[in-house]
């Protein structure tokens, strides 16, 4: 069972996996180039080659047969445990718990080398489907406190098969990224009776020098301070603090946001590696009139350096205003 | 004029650079490999190709020619200007201030092809001293508030030249990273009235399962908490909050333990790259009973993807007892 421990100085939390623990020689190899050509498990026919499925919208076949249009597996090498009781203990000074979770895998389209924006919308949309069900399904598990969806797309960011697939990744505890982002929220809802968001959208919209782009249900913008070239975010106008109570209009219309936003992506930066992250409030906490759910992209351009990790202040080469420009001229809507 | 922006969601600083700003094509242009074969600005007689320097250990010659040890240069391409006032404005809803501080480069050796774990323990030392004069001289700047000092070694640890060398950056903002430390730290001596990393240092070296090392004057850990396998920690037995006010005794025990720290970490992970970042208290607070300053290593080994940047919640395939026991292993003193 892995080991969820806390940071004893900043309150930050960390998987340890003690199961199938790295040795120094498995980083030593790392760099040996992933084997393609091998079979990939999440191609039709390979279905045996994940665990049988939690959730698969097909239009043909039984379960963990082919047919599937989007099929969401347990990860086979998952960092968390979904069985057992978290635990919670001391060990002398620190505080542990049991790594009790789900770890989950979103398997985009049976198609092996299309990417997510060069997929039907109608597909993007059902990839979204997707992940409100399965939040809906595990957020019903109470020891699970933050559900977290990403997308790590390209080796650069982290993706280790390349067949189009997404993760969630459901916690027993909130973490320390996410806690800041709500209470920072909380506390300017305090002060100012607004909701951050929804004031960060009002300025960009009205003064447009960071603007990507708008449908009628999103806005999408370059942020005032990001921390990486290129970073994007795509927010919901209408205020909402949970990503899995979006209806199924708003699922649309996030489907098309995100396709073409990540064309746009793709057209000006060559294809680059990216993570998409889903921010979305804790799951067993009822609406925020604080926190405001939103999408955040980031291409992965630049390497983290030793700076950045000493003290959380990133240097950011290429400010908002020209990154917003250049995504705006891309055209594709 | 580089720009401070802050993300007025989690407050965290961001440094944009506006005058040399990178445009897409400046990164789809970055895979070509770095030129080493170029004459190389941080070797004896290329003295004219950085800007003049601040600071230099030499043997013979004068100021900017060859016959120094150590020599500490502005760095040619600054991440912040050191001229000019803060000017804090606001930018609407957004908060703002000019890039005004201090970024410089510490010439290590004049060796192009040493490393620092290979380099004799005296000149260690003497960059240990780099780093001390050059913060007790940039301390008398009332307007910096921190001042980081840290390594890249490596390409995929952010360094851009191979020539030995670290840096220094002084910031008009103390970073989110080390306010959230200073403060976890303080929190638990309100509660404990004792500094945390004092217990840290007696807890491990009382169990000894996460313990690499240690002399007279430090203790070398894998934290209970890592983030990145192999995260190594050098903490000072004595408790002192500053960086800048060891003395020359022990300066010369942490060029011991950081040297013989690093030929270990080379030795088992066969030279990765790493960063080190030293973990020292705001220079404008006088002595803290609360923060224990200490050196942090982290080599490189594996990517931070979606899932990390998402939530600041590290996923580590390493258990930190297990590490410990290779480098303990390592042998090297």
């Amino acid at each position: 069972m892995p080991e969820l421990r806390k940071d004893p100085i900043t309150g930050r939390w960390v998987i340890i996996a003690t199961d199938r623990a790295k040795r120094p020689s498995d980083f030593i190899r790392q760099s040996v180039p992933p084997a393609s050509a091998k079979v990939c498990p999440f191609c039709y026919g390979n279905e045996s080659k994940t665990p049988p499925e939690v959730l698969a919208y097909r239009g043909s076949g039984g379960p963990n047969e082919p047919g599937w249009r989007i099929r969401v597996v347990p990860n086979k090498f998952p960092v968390l445990g979904i069985e057992g009781d978290l635990n919670r203990q001391g060990d002398g000074m620190y505080d542990k718990m049991n790594g009790v979770g789900a770890h989950e895998v979103i398997i985009e389209t049976p198609e092996h080398h299309l990417t997510l924006p060069e997929m039907a919308e109608k597909q993007v949309e059902e990839v979204l489907w997707a992940f409100k069900d399965r939040v809906c399904d595990l957020k019903k598990d109470h020891r699970f406190r933050y559900i977290l969806l990403f997308k790590n797309h390209g080796e650069a960011a982290g993706a280790t098969l390349e067949h189009p697939h997404s993760q969630l990744i459901a916690l027993p505890v909130i973490p320390k990224r996410v806690r800041e982002e709500v209470e920072g929220a909380r506390l300017f809802y305090e002060f100012k009776e607004r909701c951050i968001y929804c004031d960060i959208i009002r300025q960009e919209t009205a003064n447009g020098i960071r603007l990507v782009g708008e449908t009628d249900r999103f806005t999408v913008i370059e942020p005032y301070a990001p921390r990486f070239p290129f970073e994007t975010w795509i927010l919901p106008k209408h205020h909402a603090s949970h990503f899995e109570e979006a209806d199924a209009a708003t699922l649309q219309n996030l489907a098309w946001i995100l396709r073409s936003t990540l064309r746009k992506i793709d057209k000006v930066l060559e294809r680059p590696a990216y993570n998409f992250i889903v921010h979305s409030a804790p799951v067993q906490e009822v609406h925020l009139a604080h926190f405001h759910w939103h999408l955040e992209i980031i291409p992965k351009l630049t390497k983290v350096a030793g700076f950045e990790w000493g003290t959380g202040f990133y240097i950011n080469p290429t400010p908002p205003e020209e990154s917003a420009k250049f995504l705006r001229e891309a055209g594709l809507g």
